[in-house]
């Protein structure tokens, strides 16, 4: 079988597990370990797509998007029409979909999980639908994005072993499903999807069942939903040890600096999460030095750079002072800076990781940055 | 007495009373007649500078900004701390502030008018302030525009004669108090604003008064304060025959495509406006074949660019299923392109504009626009 999404692995860390690779896709190749910016409804919240594609010194080559949000609305069938979602939505780079699964399962008391699949209803108007493994596929399919994810049940945090042990064997044969209804591989590849919760055997188990299935690439779902941050790397650490090494390995919806840092270490390839743009709409920046609250009175007539150490256009252009004006009036420039800031700096962050890791000296960086950070 | 800003009047109608001309400035050049777009915040809403600088062919050269609101927050000491307002928000183009004059007045019962100027409290937290000539200079040399604005009070409409007799009389008062305390004509130039109403006696009355002072720029104010569209170009026609034919004449507030068009067929060379930007906001687009309102349920499977005839950035890349699907799902992104596409049109309009009259065809022009643009 011709795989659309291929890995290369280029490197692997001398002193830990930290790796760089390069994913192969139809739309560019991309330099591993990523952070992917999310673009939930076929946009980067208050970017432009040029604006992404310029984040850092190589820029952003891949993006997240979620099919939930776009089956919902416009519809996959509309982006399809389009030309798909990179015509649709100016993007010419790589582009990710989730298989939808977390959201459905994040409805609560809106669906209704069976063998089959998922009944919800939608937020939006209350009308009902079902996603199955082969409509995730489908949906996926007219979406059209290089890298599609298996529909999976991802179990909340804390969950009984026995929940737990049902969930990952369920979404196994979930993941069967998906694979059998997959049938464009040479235009998409299928990414499987790892459960198991914080049970290290279970992780095990799934990680066997799932490889079987020889995908091109693993997503390690169920962390990073509530558990605290320790486990969640102990639990890492022994998860990526069950993936093959000349697979890509995807840590979902996980992006704060700190757990690059720890992902990376434990040998993950690939991240994404809201987290920077959220916060940047309420006015928070990662810095070289530690978070920033720009409306802080303190920055009221501060003239220096949002992050002295930064290079990025906001920090090359405007105040503190400006940045909490702006914010402070509410005016939408604010979220537009400070977006693009916070994924410049995690884009950034992740080149320099990469460059460490080319020069064996990860660990080094991992303590200087930690340094300077501070407090998480 | 040397100016800063200067005007040469380059060609005028044959036909009609619109005029070619070149308004310099410390910070470049202006082509007009011209639009400008209104950045009330130290922003044009939802834009970096740079995309503004990219409007239309030749990029927009000089933004208004409002010297009222930036008075409140965040304070015009701060701006002047960091450099003025040209540095506090990155903008290397021209800037005119107005006065604050008409804010103030809009506030209704928190505002109280005397000779000597206006008390009126925050609409932020009740706090009191008083606007006086003199006030508005000193927090206009700390903003540090190009072109200042007098201080002025405008009637609305409709107002008995008396008292828009008395209120053109009391801005006469007021600019000469203005011009008094304007003591850095090296820096910056004020232009002063003529009223009267839609009484045509009276505006020859203000115009006589205010040119007297032979200040390097007029606006015409008090007009689109709710008067009939027919009152006010048929008073316009008249202010203009008034203001010195060497000197540029700003109609304030006022941009919507068909009084661009009458205006400058009246003999005006500088127009305002925060039309184009707030209803981007709010879904609607100026086009080459009228308005569109985006949210209408026919763009959901729209194909096309916004305006087929533009070649904006916005036209170039999304269509209006897109735009449509950003819009329905609040997305910021649809602020930021319908903002764009908006002031693109009225930039580039212009620019039509300017070359009509550069070949002594302006009437023709307009008459080409209005029946493509259709009903207004």
């Amino acid at each position: 079988m011709k795989h659309a999404v291929t890995f290369t692995l280029i490197k692997t860390d001398s002193r830990t597990a930290a790796r760089r690779g390069c994913v192969h896709t139809p739309h560019g190749d991309i330099q591993t370990p990523v952070f992917m910016p999310v673009g939930t409804q076929a946009t980067v919240k208050a970017m432009k797509p040029e604006t992404v594609a310029g984040l850092g010194h190589e820029g952003a080559r891949i993006l997240l998007s979620n099919t939930y949000h776009l089956y919902l609305r416009p519809g996959h069938e509309l982006v399809k029409k389009a030309g798909g979602l990179h015509k649709f939505m100016n993007w010419n780079g790589a582009i990710l979909t989730d298989s939808g699964g977390f959201q459905v399962f994040s409805l609560g008391k809106l669906r209704k999980i069976s063998e089959e699949g998922v009944r919800f209803q939608s937020y939006i108007d209350g009308s009902r639908h079902m996603f199955t493994p082969e409509k995730s596929i489908e949906v996926q399919q007219a979406l059209g994005a290089d890298i599609i994810m298996a529909f999976d049940e991802c179990a909340p945090y804390p969950s009984e072993r026995k929940y737990v042990e049902q969930s990952l064997e369920l979404t196994t044969r979930w993941l069967a499903r998906c694979k059998a209804r997959h049938d464009n591989t040479e235009k998409q590849s299928l990414f499987g999807i790892m459960q198991g919760g914080t049970f290290k055997d279970l992780r095990r188990r799934s990680a066997e069942q799932i490889t079987e299935m020889d995908l091109p690439g693993y997503g390690i779902g169920g962390l990073s939903v509530g558990e605290p941050k320790e486990l969640m790397y102990d639990v890492l650490g022994d998860c990526t040890q069950y993936l093959p090494k000349d697979r890509p390995r995807y840590l979902m919806g996980v992006g704060s600096p700190d757990c690059l840092f720890e992902g990376v270490e434990r040998g993950v390839d690939m991240f994404d999460c809201v987290l920077p743009t959220r916060v940047a709409r309420n006015g928070q920046a990662f810095t070289s030095h530690g978070k920033v609250n720009i409306k802080n009175a303190q920055y009221f007539d501060d003239m220096t750079p949002l992050d002295p150490e930064c290079d990025c256009y906001v920090c090359r252009n405007y105040s503190r002072a400006y940045l909490r004006s702006l914010f402070v009036n509410r005016e939408i420039l604010s979220a537009m800076l400070l977006s693009e800031h916070n994924l410049h700096f995690l884009v950034r962050t992740m080149e320099n990781i990469r460059k460490a890791i080319d020069e064996d000296r990860f660990t080094e960086y991992k303590r200087e940055f930690f340094e300077k950070y501070g407090e998480f």
